[in-house]
This record gives C-alpha cells, sequence and structure tokens, in this order.
C-alpha cells in the first residue's frame, strides 16, 4: 500500500483490515460488472492535472470551506443548538449538510494525506455534533431549535433526511479510511430514529431532496446491515407516487411524478434527479433488480444524450434548477449547477461499475475537466455555482443573468463543500477490476499500488500530460505478467499502442501474460477538433466549439484585441488551429492555448429582423487565442463564449 | 360625433363640454408634437381586424374578467373589509389592482357602446368600494384586513400606491367618457392621503412598482389641479436613488438603480420599466422637461431596439420577468409578459405624441398584430400570460418551461385586465392630431368622425382589410379640403397611393387644399418577407422567421405531417410563399396562411457534438402551412415556432 497511516485514536476496525476503501463500494454480492480498485490503490502525481487539483483542493479548498462553515453560519447555528450561540440562524435550514460535506472531505483527505493540523477542527466539530443530538438520535440545526413542533413535519421542504445522508457519508468517509467511527455512529443513531418513523414497516415518509438513499446503500456496505439497504429500497420505491411533490414546483421537481421502475427520461430538479438515479444505482448493485438499472439506463440517456452541455453541465434551467426539454441547452441562460454535474459524475461512475462500459466514464471525464474544473478559482478558493457557457459584453454586474466572476461562499453553500468531497477522494475513481484484470478509467499522471489492486504486484508508473498532451507512458517496476485496460475515450479516433495504430473500441488491451510487459506507450492523437451542436440544439445554432481531447476551449474578451467586442467575432469552421507550444502558467496544469483567426463582424445599424440576405457580411481578420474552458473568469471580468458563431 | 350617449345619472360635466377623451390627454399647454383624437372620433368597424377584436372584448372578455373578479378571489377578498366575506384572503395582495382595471376597462367601453348590462355590477362594485375606504381615504383590502399596522410600512412589495395608479385611472376613464366621478373621487381621497405622506413636502417614499406616476398625470389633466402633477413629478425624481429596492432581486428590478434622467438602458422588471417610462413620458409632456424625455428616448432605443423580439415580447427573462442583456432574446424562454406588450405599446404612444415620430407608431402596430392579439384564444376568454416564440415537441405539460395552453385566468391575474382596458379604449390610438392635420396611426376597416377631430367635417370611411391585405379606400363624405397623412410602416417598401408610386417617408400625405378629396387608394405591397435574426441575437442564428406586413407567421405541429417532428423541419430561406386566397376561418379577422414548402431533416441518431462537416444535410421535402403568429395555440396543444431553421 501507497498510503497505510491509519494509527487514528478511533481507528476500531481489525488491524488485519488491509483494503481502504473509496466512494461506492459494492459488497462481494453485488450485481456489478467493475470494482472499484481500494481508495489508496492510486496516487496521483502532483506534476498531473488531477494530483495537482487534488493538491489544491487539500491546501486551499479544505482550509477555505472549514472556515466558512464558521463565517458562513453552519457551525453557529449547530451551536445554537449546545446554547453556546445565540444569534439567529444564518442561511438555509440545510446548513448542516454543509458541515458534513466537508467532514467528509477531511475524511477522504485522510487517506490520501496527512491531515493532523485539520483534526483539532475534526474532533471539535464531532464534539459539538454529539452534544447537539438529541437523545432519540434525531439532529438538525434548524428544527432543533426554531421548529421542534415541525420536526418530520415537512418531509418534501424540511431536507431534514437529506441532512442525515450527508452526515452518514460523512460517517462512511471516516470509517472507510482511518478507522474512526464515531460520525457514523452518530449518524446509524439518526438513522435508527428515521427508520423507526419512516422504515419498511411504516405507511409513508420520503424525503424532497434525494441524498440518503445512495448514503443508506454505503452504510449497508460498510456495516453489513440490510436494515439499511431496505430503508433506501423503501424510500425509491415510495417515490413517484405524488406523496411529496405538490403542484407549483411540479411533482417532477421533487422526483415524485413517476415511479422510478417507470421513469423515461432526466427530468426535475438536477441535483434531486441525479441523486436520485445514483441511490436507484446503487439499490440495484446491492438487489440485483434489473427494473432499477434500466429505468437508470433511461435516464442517463436523456440527460448525457440530449440534454448535457459540451462541457459537461446539466440543468439548464435557471427556474428550479431543473432540467429542460432535450435539446434546450442554451449557452448563456445554462444554469448547469456545479452540484449538478458532480451528481453526474457520480452516477456515471455507479453505471460505469454496473454496466462496464467506458462510454459512462467518458462523460465524468467531460464533466471533470470541463464543468467540474471551471467551477473553482485558480487559487481554488471561489467558486461559480452556475456555469453558464456563454457571457455576454459585461455592461454591468447587476445586469448579468449569469455571474461573471466566482464567489468565496454562498449562502446556498452546496457546491463548494461537494468539490471539496469530490476531489479529496477522486483517486478512488480512476481505476477499476474485474476478471481479474485492471482498468484504468481516468488517466493523469499518478502512480498504480498493482498490489493493492488484486492484479499483478509492484507499482505502475503513468506518466502523462493527459488530457492536455496525448502521450501516455506506462512503466512497470516487476515485470507486468497480468492485463490492464486503458480506456479509449471516443473521441480518440486515431491511437497508437507502441507505435502500432489501435482497433481496439472502447479499452485498450495490454495483455502481459504471454510476454511480460515493463513499459507500454499509447499515444492519443490529439487533433483540435471544430464541434457542431446537434441540429435540435436550436441555441446553439450556426455556431461551433472548439476542442481538443477531452477539453473544451473557450474565448475570452481578454484575448481579444482592444475595441472589439467579442459578440462580432465570427470563425471560419474550416480555419486551423494551432496548439501553444507552451502551456498557460497560471493554471499549473500544462494546459496550453490554441490559436487561430476570426473576423469581426461590423456591427449592422439596421434593423433588428431585417430581411434575409444571402451573402456572408464580410469584416477584418484577427489573430484569436482560445483557452480551455475550465480556465475562464482568472482574469479581469468580462465576455466569454464556448460557441463561437460561424457568420 | 358618433357615440354621445353620456344620460347617465352619474353625470356631472357641463352638457356644453362636448368632447370625450380617452387615455392620455394632454392638457393644452402640453409639450407635445402630436395629440390625439377625441375617444369617440373614430369608430372600428366590425369588418375589421381591430373592431372585430374589440367587439370579442366587450361581449366575451369584459364578461369573462368581471365574473373571474368573484371566482379568483378579489371581489371578496374587497368584502372582507366590509365584513360581508369572511374567508381567506386569495391569490396576491394588489388584487385590488384587478376590480380597477377591469372598472377602467368598463369605463371605456361607455364611452364606445352600451354598457347596461353591466351597469349593476359597476354600481354594486362602486358601492362595495366605498363602503370599504376608510375616512381618511385609505382603501386595499389585503393591509385594512391583514396587516393594518403594515400600512404604507412596506412600500417596496406593498403595491398600495400601484393599486392606487388603477384605482385612479378608472376614476379618470369613467369622468371622461360618460363624466362618472365617483370612482375618480375615491381615488382623489386616497391620493391626497398619499400625497400628505410621500408628497413634495415629505422626504421619501416611492412605490415598488411604477405605475401611479401617469395616473396622477391623468388625474392632473382631467381636474387641472397641479398638486398631482407635482406628486408625479417627485415619484419620478424619487427613483433611484436606492431607497426602495434592495439586493436580493436587485435595484433594477425596482427601477431604482440609477436616476431617471441618468438611466441608459431599458433594464430590470420589464412591466415596471415600461410603466415607469410611460410616466416619465407623461410628465415630460406636462412639464416640458428635455432630460426625461431624452432619457425616455434611450430607454426606448434599448428596449424596442436591442430586447424586442420580433413579435413585438418584451422581457426575455423568467427570472425576475425582467429585460435581458441587448440581443439576449430566446424563442424557447422567452418570458414576454402581456402586461409588457401592453405598457410597451402605452409607452410607444407616448413617444409618438411627443415626437410625431411614425417609428413608435411602427411598433405599437408589431405589439398589437403579434404578441398582444396572440395572449387571448379566439373565444376572447383564456390568455397566455408569457409569451413564448417557441414551444417544443409537447410531451407532458408539466415539464414545459412555457404554458402551452391559455388559461382562463392567473393566480396574478394582471394581464387579462390589461387587455380589457386596452381593447376597449383602442379606438383612441388611431389617430392624432397637429398642426390642423390628421394622421391615421392603426389603419383598420373604421369611421373616422372629421368634425370632432377638428380638421375638416363629415365622416371618413376607411375600407380595408389591414394588416391582411394592403389595399386601402379612403371615401369621404363630404368633399375633404384638408391634409390627412396616413402612417407608412417602415416594412412597407412598395406603396402606392391612387396608383402612383408613393415616396413619402414616415407618413403618406393627402392633401385636399388645393383640390378636395372625395376619395382616394392607398395600395401597401404586402410580399411575404423572410427576415433574418441581428446577429448579435445568439439564440435565432441560423433561422428566418417569415413575415407579411407588419404580421410575423408560425409553424404549428398541427399543420404538419402525421409522423414529423417540428423539431426536424428546416425552410429554405430563399424559397418562395404563397399567400391563401381565404382567409382563416376561424378567427373571423381575414387572416390568410401562407404556404410553402420545407426539408425534413433525417433525425441523427449520433454524437450530441458530432465534428463540424461543411455538407448541408438532406432530408423530404414537405408542404408546410404557416398561421399568424397571433393565432396559434388554438387548436390541439403541441410545438410552435417563429424561428425556422435554414439548415
Amino acid at each position: 500500500m501507497l498510503v497505510r497511516d491509519r494509527s487514528h485514536p478511533h481507528r476500531s476496525r481489525p488491524e488485519q483490515e488491509e483494503l481502504v476503501n473509496g466512494p461506492v463500494t459494492p459488497t462481494a454480492a453485488a450485481s456489478v460488472a467493475e470494482r472499484p480498485v481500494p481508495l489508496d490503490a492510486v496516487r496521483f502525481a502532483p506534476e498531473g492535472m488531477l494530483g495537482a487539483w487534488q493538491h489544491r483542493n487539500a491546501e486551499a479548498t479544505l482550509p477555505h470551506c472549514i472556515a466558512r462553515l464558521e463565517a458562513g453560519g453552519a457551525l453557529p447555528n449547530m451551536r445554537r443548538v449546545t446554547g453556546e450561540h445565540a444569534g439567529p440562524f444564518v442561511g438555509f435550514h440545510f446548513s448542516d449538510s454543509d458541515i458534513y460535506k466537508v467532514l467528509e472531505a477531511v475524511g477522504w483527505e485522510a487517506g490520501r494525506s496527512d491531515i493532523t493540523p485539520l483534526l483539532p477542527w475534526v474532533d471539535e466539530t464531532v464534539d459539538l455534533l454529539q452534544r447537539a443530538q438529541r437523545a432519540d438520535g434525531y439532529l438538525n440545526s434548524h428544527f432543533q431549535v426554531d421548529a421542534p413542533d415541525r420536526i418530520f413535519a415537512d418531509l418534501r421542504w424540511g431536507h431534514e433526511l437529506y441532512c442525515l445522508g450527508h452526515l452518514l457519508q460523512a460517517g462512511v468517509a471516516w470509517a472507510r479510511t482511518v478507522g474512526r467511527t464515531d460520525i457514523l455512529e452518530m449518524g446509524l443513531r439518526f438513522a435508527a430514529l428515521v427508520d423507526e418513523r419512516f422504515g419498511p414497516s411504516c405507511e409513508a415518509g420520503v424525503c424532497g431532496h434525494p441524498e440518503i438513499e445512495t448514503a443508506l446503500v454505503e452504510v449497508h456496505r460498510v456495516t453489513g446491515d440490510e436494515r439499511w439497504l431496505r430503508l433506501a429500497e423503501v424510500f425509491v420505491d415510495r417515490r413517484g407516487h405524488r406523496s411529496v411533490g405538490e403542484d407549483r414546483f411540479g411533482y417532477h421537481y421533487f422526483q415524485d411524478h413517476t415511479p422510478v421502475r417507470e421513469v423515461t427520461d432526466a427530468t426535475g430538479h438536477a441535483v434531486r434527479q441525479l441523486y436520485l438515479a445514483a441511490g436507484v444505482a446503487d439499490v440495484a448493485a446491492e438487489t440485483g433488480e434489473r427494473a432499477l438499472l434500466e429505468a437508470d439506463e433511461r435516464i442517463w440517456r436523456s440527460a448525457f444524450g440530449e440534454k448535457q452541455y459540451i462541457t459537461g453541465g446539466l440543468g439548464s434551467r435557471h427556474r428550479d434548477e431543473a432540467f429542460g426539454d432535450p435539446f434546450e441547452l442554451p449557452p448563456d441562460r445554462a444554469y448547469a449547477e456545479t452540484c449538478a454535474a458532480i451528481a453526474g459524475f457520480q452516477f456515471s461512475w455507479r453505471m460505469l461499475l454496473a454496466t462496464g462500459d467506458g462510454r459512462y466514464a467518458d462523460e465524468m471525464e467531460r464533466a471533470l475537466i470541463n464543468a467540474i474544473a471551471e467551477s473553482t478559482s485558480l487559487d481554488g478558493t471561489c467558486f461559480f455555482y452556475s456555469s453558464p457557457l456563454q457571457l455576454r459584453t459585461h455592461r454591468d454586474g447587476v445586469h448579468e443573468q449569469a455571474p461573471s466572476e466566482r464567489a468565496a461562499w454562498y449562502e446556498c453553500a452546496c457546491c463548494p463543500p461537494n468539490l471539496a468531497r469530490l476531489l479529496s477522494s477522486l483517486h478512488g475513481y480512476a481505476a477499476t477490476v474485474a476478471d481479474g484484470r485492471l482498468r484504468l478509467q481516468l488517466l493523469t499522471d499518478c502512480t498504480v499500488d498493482l498490489g493493492a489492486t488484486g492484479v499483478g504486484s509492484g507499482l505502475l508508473h503513468v506518466r502523462t500530460g493527459y488530457p492536455w498532451d496525448g502521450d501516455v507512458v506506462l512503466r512497470f517496476d516487476e515485470p507486468f505478467t497480468g492485463r490492464l485496460e486503458v480506456r479509449r475515450p471516443a473521441w480518440a479516433t486515431e491511437v497508437a499502442v507502441d507505435g502500432v495504430p489501435a482497433t481496439d473500441a472502447g479499452y485498450l488491451v495490454l495483455d502481459g501474460s504471454t510476454s511480460p510487459l515493463s513499459e507500454a506507450r499509447i499515444s492519443f492523437g490529439m487533433p483540435v477538433v471544430v464541434r457542431a451542436p446537434h441540429p435540435r440544439i436550436d441555441a446553439a445554432r450556426g455556431t461551433v466549439a472548439i476542442t481538443r481531447g477531452p477539453a473544451v476551449y473557450c474565448l475570452e474578451q481578454a484575448d481579444l484585441p482592444g475595441g472589439v467586442v467579442l459578440e462580432d467575432v465570427a470563425v471560419d469552421p474550416a480555419a486551423v488551429w494551432s496548439v501553444d507550444a507552451a502551456p498557460i502558467e497560471a493554471s499549473g496544469w500544462g494546459a496550453p492555448a490554441l490559436r487561430g483567426w476570426a473576423r469581426v463582424r461590423t456591427p449592422d445599424a439596421g434593423e433588428t429582423y431585417a430581411p434575409w440576405h444571402p451573402s456572408v457580411p464580410g469584416g477584418d481578420e484577427i489573430d484569436v487565442r482560445l483557452i480551455p474552458y475550465a480556465l475562464w473568469g482568472n482574469r479581469e471580468p468580462g465576455a466569454m463564449r464556448v460557441w463561437l458563431p460561424v457568420r
């Protein structure tokens, strides 16, 4: 094992237990095609994009989140329960979940790096929560103080089970990484109360915001107790009977419009939809029920085939933070909440485990490299809540639909802690095993402990500048006699393995069984590809997006000559783009810019709706520079667009 | 005079008073370029579109509104004040304004037709209001019963002055048409209280929703009392100092971001912006202040040049019912509230009076024939609140962003009564006079009492199928020796007067001073014109809209062959469209359909974001039929689009 510092005082798991599991660990009996490798089997190198990002998360984002739990009110809210704070409740009534998500993030980080500096905060916070928790297990800083008579009275909007789900996920993280179980025990006491009130023996009850379903299945996996799987199952079964939703927001919003096994598409509030779909996949994995998996496949095809932005953003409507109709994907008014991209990543991961189909990992990569990466500022402490693909010429901050700058925190602070917990466990999503072979799902500069994966022994060093460079060198420090498969993304039309063009689709196979491997070189051809939107995407018609590998590029006002307004720039879709030799320094990710030319339309002083004319308008040619979408908004505020008009 | 039944018991104006004024009647001293003709100088013929529509308004919409004031809660809310109703308050706390707008509509109707059947309702309602009004003049059904301690305590959201504005406008209508003054007197008692509390001698106070400004200027015009003009002026002056707005919705929302004289563009909540702009124009007309008129010109250019849909819809964002950025005009997610189109019409009318520039009337016509006409069902009793230019394939009512069917009423019922009051006074917007000559601003089949206009004597009969037919016959029943001008819309590139091509821009001049006129024939060339969106309108790029005269056409799913999905239909912008000989019967407006052909794209089963390819996709050719946008949504619910893709 690369990391195995489990000398934590709360350690309670037997010493002979060797595996450190990450998020989503199906039981041995689960119906899955792939299984995750242990969390500590993969270590990202700080030279690679994912390693650098994960490092920034630990060094900057996590401490920032901890500070903001204090300043933003979540921890003071909890101290109102114990009488240590006398002020009013601050923020949204589900602010407890922010505490739990940050605790979860630190828990995963504990399985990866030395978190000693953060431990006093963890211990204090756990102590506070323990003191706040009622004798019957109930724990919620809003209801306990401000509405004790409304406890469990408003499941539609109360978010009590949603918060419990995040508490349980924090408990699972700490139990799995360092064997610390006090957080999980707290969660189990609360969960037992919920099971008594709303369990299978009860008639009704389901949370207005799905989240607890996936958490309960994970608790089942950690504890081995079927009770939690049954509770997750009953929460899935109760949806779609119009018991928790209501008319004004619509039953779709609450995922209460149609029984889960009958749903046909992704709809309603995007994060609710995707969290529920993830929980459904978890239940399906543990129960083996095909109907649930098939429902998830329909939801996935709808979400990722017809309702996903090219950046991986999901949920196009600001109104109700919802999925739009198929192909309703406006770049400027995209809601594309960061939490939805993360939830989509988590959903796709479960579908990947269930089916072994690499297209799920392709979409994880799309979201990660674009929408999720974009959400955070270069210093790791400011965040977009919503990720538009276009910002018009900046006139007036108040007047913009979408924010043009990342904020340090939000009143509804769901996204930053969600990023923190994803990043601190990200290496857990990099590889899977099945049938005695190993698959690399996310490529980045990293080291894999083959022994820990159960496929071979020794270390595998992956050296690559991916996703910004297509060359990947795989070095085994012991001759490798097993089978290694490397995901071939759908965009990679030209791939060579050791100089030989590869014909494998889905995964590239490196088989050491006949001739042991010591090194292999994979080369993904990474030309700049000009992409057109599906003709049903009305809002991007007549435009193209410039991509390279999995990365989507954009044009920022900051890269245009003075006096040129981004709204007047048009590109020739047949133009050739070149890749800058030197990467953009600011990111530390090795990401290069692209260079090409565009035409500046002469602003038309005439009619807004003039008679159509076949001629293509002229205009001056200018050189333009494109940067990865992940890096936009890190200079002065200004216009940006991913989809560039062709005339 | 064509109509002069003023034998109402409440009649109090002197018998020698001959003029019946309509909405917006500048004083003799006002700084205006044009003046409206008396309300009863123009009578629409039931054969013309505007006459048929006005007739439907009187016969169907008005009684429907009256019934809905009862069923929807507005009148029961008022009866809570007098103790005649014991139930809870229903709907929004500004529901009084619905009562007042319907009263205003009946008031204008009283100047046009026999409203005897509605008089008992009017008398009962006025009696109720009189009994509900407090001794100090205050009148508001919400605050008086549910929050008496909050009266005038929340001007931001309270809508108390907004409601008073509508009460005053109802009073003005009744005073002007039949000389009934009891409603106006009620309003004046309330206005006096407001003047004491928030008048020029007070330090602060302005309503969160503009409306009272224009009403106060009208009251000044009716009563001759400068006090009301001063009060309107102070409400204009106090805006923009961030005293009534707040951060969450933004100061723009409340029109409180910038002092009126300094504003540069149309922004914030669309109806608030446009009502305020109308009030500013009224104040400018009566005070002669250029700075106010110039501010309005900037707002108008922004609203109508950069933020108006081709249909005349205004305010593109659902969020905050607001204006978007320049050229942010998505067809599918258009908010385009009916009240905003009406408010835009009222604003343009005031700008037309101020300047005499026909382009303002062009935009009134665009809104009237398209967005405003579209808002109401063929039977006059169902209404769109929001007017999108595209509805995607109808899958599921709940799932649509925009409603696909008109509703009989709304919880926020501002739009239907607004339509009713506009339609019952619509003939008041048809003509203006200045410098001894008459201008026809809105063309429809009608009769003009020349003597009442002060330009000539006898009657002018206008016989035309306009806007569906370009031929206009003007017949004078006495030789006309004056000067008559007929607006030449900007779209009318080919016009003939008595067979001679006209070169006049703006207005066509018919001068009877040298040779008296008995008849003239104007022929507006009305080819089908394929229009392209301004290149900065991202959401309509690569599409065209089909127009004829001032009318915008659309394609409805109902007119496509079975199996063809509207989303897959593309048109050739160079294709020729023909005009159906027979009009669409259902409308009673003489509106014809257009016929042409389109291509059905083969739905692509491939990637959502595939590499760009220069070839134009093929597809089967089909015949298609387009109907006026004003008439969509009157068959089975289904997809619709104004902007048709060209590939």
